[in-house]
């Protein structure tokens, strides 16, 4: 089934006020996800919507608590999330960050004591549609051994790049390992290999056999040692600028895969001197890129967040593919 | 052999000051190669300087020209690097944002018309001995595929990320491909596998054969198409920013290996707030991982730098190891 945009942001708005959550935060949280699904990252969407719910529930994320400024030197500035909504809190230090940056021409807001952001890459693309470069990342709970080891110390803390390129954006958003849980879970479920190595067997061995994977939990880095290391820098920027949480820490709440809180998180938005250069640059680079000689004829070599434009003009235009049974249990709640 | 650090930078320096190089430029370059043989890096040392100074004979590196200041917005500034010596313009914009996140607690240099850094790791690490978190990524020469693509497109643009951490720091600094054509070409000269998948066969299969992927030249970016994206991203940021070249447009120079020029670069100081908050969180990480259950009993678990300090302390006290025929061919310069 497929649920229009607007229909969806409603839903969740009024659910997050039947939860206690006051009216700005639950639009801005409800529209953020709606947003998400509607760019085609449905597991960032509404299908997160029943765990914020839950988190609402057993206190980790507290229902209107906002940002406040713990610290400004000029361009960088550090913000405590007050345990808030993590969604909310992110789009508001983009929003600072962006502030900072028509100012400095570049703007800096590190954040602590936030929640799960969702989709970081929604943070990338409010930069690029204000007009600025995005950079940010988040770390998380210790999801994935660090390289050489067998136990999750480290986080797969997600890293974006966005640019504006004329109406639209060029950006990535992406994790330090190679797959999600999610993705690990769904090729099992569907019998299927994953396309490339995504973790460790029980003997030792790089397969891409995602049942065997789940066994072990012992997930691939990208880049192997070296996905391992941006993992640890991340997490040691994100916390020593907030003064946060590290992976460390957020691990020694003792959380469960339904309650990862308390993250630190980087904003960066930079100006973009010349709109006209910047678009000319890009189209260049992609043009190019394109134009490569394909692997494999049927398959067109893409630019990081060319898809999701046509999915998200389809899902405006058709309303967002929906679940049947995470809609109803959201209408549930 | 092994020569002591004072003695590789005199000769060095004396070199360049013979190929017309002026004093300063002339030490900070032998200084900065010197610096990075010393911390074991010897690919970027000693072993690039025949390179270097040919460039300078066949004129892609101006041999006095220095960085300047096409445009400042606050935190944010554009510098041109009159095509100079690499390593001395990227040490100069590094110091540049120091100085800028000194007055505003972040700093960016953009830097157009540059030439190689050699080891982009040394400006991170310059960044921490002066007490600040340093970012820096530079563009490359196509020497990569895209994702999906048999021909090169895309850099391996180098990533660095430092942070401070005692008296020392903690510093990755990764390019987007999984190895470096050196290492491919070591493992294929040594009859060695390398570690890990590395790239394409003839056959379009992934392979850890380093004489397989010599024939094809289609090396792996890391995690497959995240380094693919992270490459594109990080090209279109430092040619738009700084004004300056993309990949693409180095390609179409007319480069051969011996003379990538013309690169764009970013450079990012941030303040640490607290030294002691910093110092305590990474300790935290890096216990809490070296802590891991080894997937090896004898491959300790190691942090990202860790073992160049080692090395670094071997090398000042015993000389820098240097290949006879390298130093042979230096002194002959």
């Amino acid at each position: 089934m497929r649920i229009k945009f607007e229909e969806m942001h409603k839903v969740m708005k009024e659910k997050l006020l039947k939860y206690g959550v006051g009216e700005e935060i639950a639009d801005g949280c409800a529209r953020n996800l709606a947003e998400n699904s509607q760019s085609g990252v449905y597991s960032h969407g509404l299908n997160r919507f029943t765990r914020v719910i839950a988190m609402l529930q057993n206190g980790t994320i507290k229902p209107d608590n906002r940002p406040t400024c713990i610290g400004a030197m000029g361009a960088f500035e550090q913000w405590d999330g007050g345990l808030g909504m993590g969604n909310t809190n992110a789009k508001f230090c983009m929003d600072r960050a962006i502030e900072l940056a028509k100012q400095n021409g570049i703007g800096c807001v590190a954040l602590r004591h936030t929640n799960h952001w969702q989709r970081g890459g929604a943070f990338g693309v409010q930069a690029a549609k204000a007009g600025f470069v995005g950079i940010c990342w988040t770390n998380t709970m210790p999801n994935m051994p660090a390289w050489g080891a067998k136990d999750r110390r480290i986080g797969n803390n997600p890293l974006v790049f966005c640019i504006p390129y004329k109406d639209e954006y060029v950006m990535i958003d992406g994790a330090m390992a190679q797959f999600s849980y999610g993705a690990i879970e769904s090729a099992r479920a569907a019998g299927k290999e994953l396309p490339v190595a995504g973790g460790f067997d029980e003997n030792g061995n790089i397969t891409t056999d995602a049942a065997a994977i789940e066994k072990t939990w012992r997930v691939l880095p990208i880049g192997f040692w070296k996905g391992s290391g941006f993992s640890m820098l991340m997490d040691m920027l994100a916390s020593s600028l907030s003064g946060g949480m590290t992976v460390t820490d957020v691990g020694k709440q003792g959380n469960t895969p339904t309650d990862e809180y308390n993250l630190s998180q980087i904003f960066i938005a930079i100006s973009v001197p010349d709109k006209e250069e910047n678009d000319a640059a890009i189209s260049r680079i992609i043009e190019d890129v394109k134009s490569s000689a394909p692997a494999n004829e049927n398959v067109p070599i893409t630019y990081p967040s060319e898809r999701e434009k046509s999915t998200y003009r389809d899902n405006v235009s058709n309303g967002i593919p929906v679940d049947e049974k995470v809609w109803k249990a959201v209408l549930e709640l």
